[in-house]
């Protein structure tokens, strides 16, 4: 049994109350029975038959009956305290419990209106449920109510943390299954209550689900002694209140209580920062909620165990069609929530089931926190000759792109202090990447113990910095669902530790696209930096471009991916993600100086475009065609290729080249592949359709390959990128060692324009003995040769 | 300050010990100053001039006092209690220090006989750190003693608890930096001792080292009060002991008596477990070592304070060689170790220095446990024809691959009873990928407690299942790494949950090929299973195959991937990548109902060859070029590609079809880009040079063109495959929504078959109907067209 503090007092519940809660909850376990179960009789008017079951029967049952629990009880208190509340369930695979929540409410219908709140509608409500053409079987984007949808665990909690973040009025509860609990995503984003603020944020009441069984064993935090689970919450820095039991009145008065409890204790949290001036970090309240798994389903099938047990966490009746001891006994668990107590003779829910349902807005499946396209305001942007770099010519001065950046974002912040909807996100990277600017418009978030030698910690600061990618991503996923903006800093090669999380986050961006009723939200913006050519203090294991090959593998309209050559294109991409909806949209700069090649104009145009010919760069005279393309993608390749032009246009200056550079890499792509994609016309007037093309790109370099491949100049196309050789060296000599140095491309030049070989045989031996000496300087001197170290642009 | 229970009671050092301790550990802090300082004058026999220090500075030296101490103190204890012990060195960039022990001990120069351990060899490994051509600056394969880069943070906890499996006698120490406890994959690894099973696996002690800050961030963890973190720590199951300080002697005297205790702890729970039968989970002890960031480094450096706080994560000092005032700080740190009496005239280490340090396989640096290859056994695996399943005729019968699969795990965990040195891991998921025969053979590990509901639970089961993809991973990298053997089985869509954690172990092993004295360890070997073509149950969030195109990005010689199309297959590819050998194995298979298509010898010859022409499914007679190409990669495909062949056969019986499979997916790139690729003279062979080729594959359709781009029939190359469509819905549904089906494969030969546009415009219309009748059916019966789900092989 749980200690005796951790047991909160039950609230006195009338019997009516009780009564109505009761029948709620039945009502939404019969509704999710129906899903699972029926196409036909969804009344049970007759006795059931193997034609009124589906021929596929797919879903979750097990954690259903807990997620309707704590629904039913949500509803509760959200009417009873006027409450602004939205709940993430954590347990997404159980669908047919949100979705049967919001029947009941009258959300479901006011989103699909035809799916009645009657007989008809609940035949349709059944029959919709994981069947073609109709519903998934999680919570999804197509559920009212949901910014969650939970087929791939880990994320729910902090999600809710997203959400909650500068929304004072707002109630998160987080469902969160022992299931999940188990995941690394998770098992961090406990943490995340050392970053809310109470007086700027909103509450996150976290329910640990315990049915005790994932899909066949059982689960760590279930089987923990109590005291041991609760040292684990307490450790977390929580007060967990415990409701367990099986008997449904005793825990819905168990509930009861711990809800009560714990929002009383929420609102003494709240009052005293927000009144009383309290600093202390909050012992948060939450909930640990012990129900059988597959609760009130069949104890037993076929002489085996069910409820209670893992064996319910799908179809606990596998065989209704066939075995009419099956039929009987789904047939008997519907009869047992007395559907005819529940609904009336229309199939409409009667009033006392409705009895705890909270009226509009505040229905869970109709608050707009949900849909936060419909709260997003535009975000008030600087404009960007503010921060521009001046630049009369190109690569006459130098900048560090993230660093101009920080000044933009800084004034964002500034811009955002009163409205508080703006965040910017990180794995404690954002001065290492450069951003440090922001900090005199917001502090860092930090609840923590502070001491005298920190800086940039504030209470209530805006930017959010945890050595958790997975909690980064899941903070802002949450953050900008809930209808806010923000940005997500990260190193190049560990953004792949949130691979995973956004595929989600990009399959849900395409569901909602398909549903009108979802506004669109902000994107999801990230600056990767600290990138593969520049990771001078840690070498290999932090050189890895691939993120942007994961990326261009997810649904089209919902990516966007921008390699910005210097400042003030970075400019340009960044105000343009800053402005757009619905994408997830990577950019990749670096932070080191960095040649200044557009003005902020040229740099608007050249982004707008795209892709460009760089005329100044190259030997454009508009007379002659070119005799090789050189084009790069990527801060360091566009440096290199540079230095390649000026080593043609001096060794080789009746060679006519033209030099392209790449800033949306989905140009490349055909038009009917993506919505940023060139046709054939475009792109050979850009890159001819029968020139050599040397195209030096930042990432690995069959990604320009894949992209281009149905291209008529495609077979003349060469690309240099990185090919995984690396280790702590010189800037200089990874390029050389990934081949993609201004020595390599000249050569390569050589060797592809027809005629070059013999004529230039001399000057591709210079190149060649300059890599020579490349080698042999860095190995005694450890830096890179002069000529390099100091090379500039002549143009 | 600690509660007095978690205080451990100092252990009698003598002066002499404690000044022997005090000098190893002074002498290792010097040699780490000097990695990351100097490349002359490594004894500072003269004044420090700029020239003696290195022109870039990189490295990490935050964490490297705390690591020095850790690592003094682990010599103490293996020498006094001749411990078979292993370190899991979680601050990775932490480089400087390990290889400054290494050094000390002998093991350095031992593995790299230029690092003489003289004046000379000083000179080279200092010179040698983050200096191009010469050592990375994290710990790294190139470090002696090592199984763990660390630079990637996360990972630590689990690579131990892996180490430690089925090694009763080996001791890992585990120290865990306070930023890497705030990401997931560790704070989901702690609960890894509800797994480890006291009786045969070894000890796992870990070490939380509180130095405070990340790079630019107090760690959460460190700001905790106190009792807040033992409440966690005891709640994650440990007994932590507390060293904290910063006096040097004390800190000793602390930390060699938390050592005895631990050790002492780790014994009798050994003991209890072993000899006196008991059952009960033990609370195994664990350190938490607080310590200043950057210890006995410069306290202020222009008038900041650095010791002690995020200032000292990298180089404290770095304006060395154009500031005299940070030359004369660097000198004076290097000199308060007092170097003269730590090093003798030639520069060798004194004999006090060396007193605290083990002799030979003790010693950390040469343990043959961080070299698993030299420990590798081969695995007993039986003869294939006893799992086979008959055929006699192609697609007669049916079979679950990966249950068949199982049959053949369970003859490895069998015969490995003994042997203890392979594991089965995964996310609570080898039964439902329908490998649970396994569980015949031993049950799934579990310390925590049991009810009698409970299934195949085993206190000393080798079946390891929690439901966190990164630490399956972990656990599996970690075993392997000491000379074990392993098979990861996963959802494939979930797999991207480690795509980050992959690509540091194909790092890894790309340069340990490269390291003579590294010795090959087994292979890491993914079944990706549930895939992305029948996730019934759950929908789009369980769909993406984009694992393979996330591996084939990574080193050549170090990945393979593998489509086996039925079950026979399946078991000739398990034996070959559970037989190889440093690679990273990546098996797409399917767990339901498959056609049978080659019996055990075919499969086998199949399986040898990468892919092949089936004769028998073609139109083949050897006297006729083919027509068109069917190509098919992957179970669903491979069907729906012969039902194609049988409707074209049917309905275009002069049309000359040939069907191609491949099973080994890299045969497709040339063959100076992948060991396995091909010829252009075999690929044209195969697939000919100017033939129309349909190829069906498993995943996103363009990796097939980003492989085969430089192939002169590319142009003629068309593929189908999955592009991100997908709900829940039936299983043909789902090829139907991605154009995979056999019907528009057929209209894809009709539409690019030279002049059967109109010869076969009736099929083509017939294959429209079917297409339109299965969107019409599904809808109405919630289940594919009968002659979809009954259809077979009539070849």
């Amino acid at each position: 049994m749980p200690p005796d503090d951790t047991t909160p007092p039950p609230t006195a519940l009338t019997e009516e109350d009780l009564a109505a809660l009761d029948a709620h909850w039945r009502a939404a376990n019969y509704l999710a029975v129906g899903q699972i179960y029926l196409m036909a009789n969804p009344l049970l008017t007759e006795p059931l038959r193997p034609e009124h079951v589906k021929p596929r029967l797919l879903g979750h049952w097990g954690t259903s009956p807990g997620l309707n629990l704590v629904h039913t009880h949500l509803n509760r208190v959200i009417r009873d305290r006027d409450l602004d509340a939205l709940c993430i369930w954590g347990p997404g695979h159980g669908g047919p419990a949100v979705v049967a929540n919001s029947w009941l409410e009258g959300s479901y219908t006011e989103t699909y209106p035809d799916v009645t709140r009657d007989a008809a509608g609940m035949a349709r409500l059944f029959k919709q449920f994981s069947f073609p053409g109709g519903i998934p079987s999680h919570v999804a984007p197509e559920t009212p109510g949901s910014i969650h949808e939970g087929g791939e665990l880990g994320y729910a909690l902090s999600h809710a943390y997203g959400a909650a973040l500068d929304n004072p009025g707002l109630l998160v509860t987080c469902v969160i299954g022992d299931g999940e609990a188990e995941t690394g995503p998770l098992a961090a984003s406990w943490h995340s209550n050392k970053f809310l603020d109470p007086v700027h944020d909103g509450a996150v009441l976290p329910v640990l689900h315990l049915n005790g069984y994932k899909i066949a064993n059982p689960t760590v935090l279930a089987r923990l002694p109590e005291e041991e689970l609760d040292e684990l919450l307490r450790g977390y820095g929580h007060d967990p209140l415990h409701v367990t039991g099986e008997d449904p009145a005793a825990v819905h008065r168990a509930m009861a209580g711990a809800m009560d409890t714990a929002l009383d204790r929420i609102t003494a949290l709240q009052r005293a920062a927000r009144e009383d001036g309290a600093t202390e970090r909050p012992r948060w309240p939450m909930i640990v909620l012990r129900t059988p798994k597959g609760w009130t389903g069949p104890a037993e099938v076929d002489g085996l165990p069910v409820e209670g047990t893992w064996r319910a966490h799908q179809v606990p009746l596998a065989a209704v069609r066939d075995n009419p001891e099956h039929l009987r006994q789904l047939e008997s668990w519907l009869r047992s929530y007395r559907p005819e107590e529940l609904f009336d003779a229309q199939g409409a829910p009667r009033p006392e089931v409705l009895a705890c349902v909270p009226e509009g807005e505040r229905r869970l499946g109709a608050t707009p926190r949900a849909n936060g396209g419909l709260l997003l305001r535009t975000l008030p942007l600087p404009p960007l000759e503010k921060h521009a770099v001046p630049v009369d010519k190109p690569g006459a001065t130098l900048h560090e792109p993230t660093r101009v950046l920080g000044d933009l974002l800084e004034d964002v912040m500034a811009a955002t202090a009163e409205r508080r909807d703006f965040r910017l996100v990180g794995p404690d990277e954002t001065a290492s990447n450069r951003l440090q600017a922001v900090y005199e418009a917001s502090g860092k978030a930090w609840q923590a113990e502070t001491r005298p030698v920190d800086e940039n910690l504030d209470r209530h600061g805006r930017v959010m910095e945890i050595l958790s990618e997975h909690t980064c991503q899941g903070w802002l996923e949450g953050y900008l669902l809930t209808g806010r903006h923000g940005l997500f800093s990260c190193y190049e090669a560990f953004v792949h530790i949130v691979d995973s999380m956004v595929n989600q986050h990009v399959k849900w961006l395409r569901t909602t696209r398909r549903l009108d009723w979802r506004a669109p939200i902000a994107s999801l913006n990230y600056l990767l930096t600290s990138h593969v050519w520049r990771q001078d203090h840690n070498g290999f294991s932090h050189q890895d471009p691939g993120f942007v090959d994961h990326i261009l593998n997810k649904s089209p309209e919902a990516v966007r991916v921008y390699f910005p050559p210097d400042a003030n294109t970075l400019l340009s991409v960044a105000d343009h993600a800053l402005r757009s909806r619905n994408y997830v949209n990577v950019i990749v700069a670096g932070k080191q100086p960095c040649f200044d090649w557009l003005s902020m104009e040229e740099a608007r145009v050249h982004c707008a475009r795209g892709l460009g010919v760089w005329d100044w760069a190259g030997t454009e005279d508009g007379t002659r065609e070119p005799d090789v393309v050189l084009a790069c993608a990527g801060d360091v390749p566009t440096q290199e290729t540079l230095a390649a032009a000026q080593l043609l246009r001096g060794r080789l200056p009746d060679l006519a080249v033209r030099v392209v550079n790449v800033v949306d890499i989905a140009r490349l792509l055909p038009a009917e592949e993506h919505p940023h994609g060139m046709s054939d016309f475009e792109y050979d007037g850009v890159f001819t359709s029968d020139k050599p093309v040397i195209f030096a790109y930042h990432g690995y370099p069959w990604l320009i390959h894949r992209l281009a491949y149905r291209r008529d100049g495609h077979e003349h196309l060469h690309v240099r990128g990185y090919k995984e050789r690396g280790t702590t060296t010189t800037p200089f000599d990874m390029v050389v060692q990934n081949d993609l140095d201004r020595y390599r491309l000249v050569m390569d030049v050589i060797d592809r324009v027809p005629g070059l070989a013999v004529r230039a045989a001399a000057v591709r031996q210079e190149m060649q003995d300059a890599r020579l000496r490349h080698h042999e300087w860095i190995r005694e001197h450890g830096v890179d040769l002069p000529e390099v170290a100091d090379w500039t642009w002549d143009g």
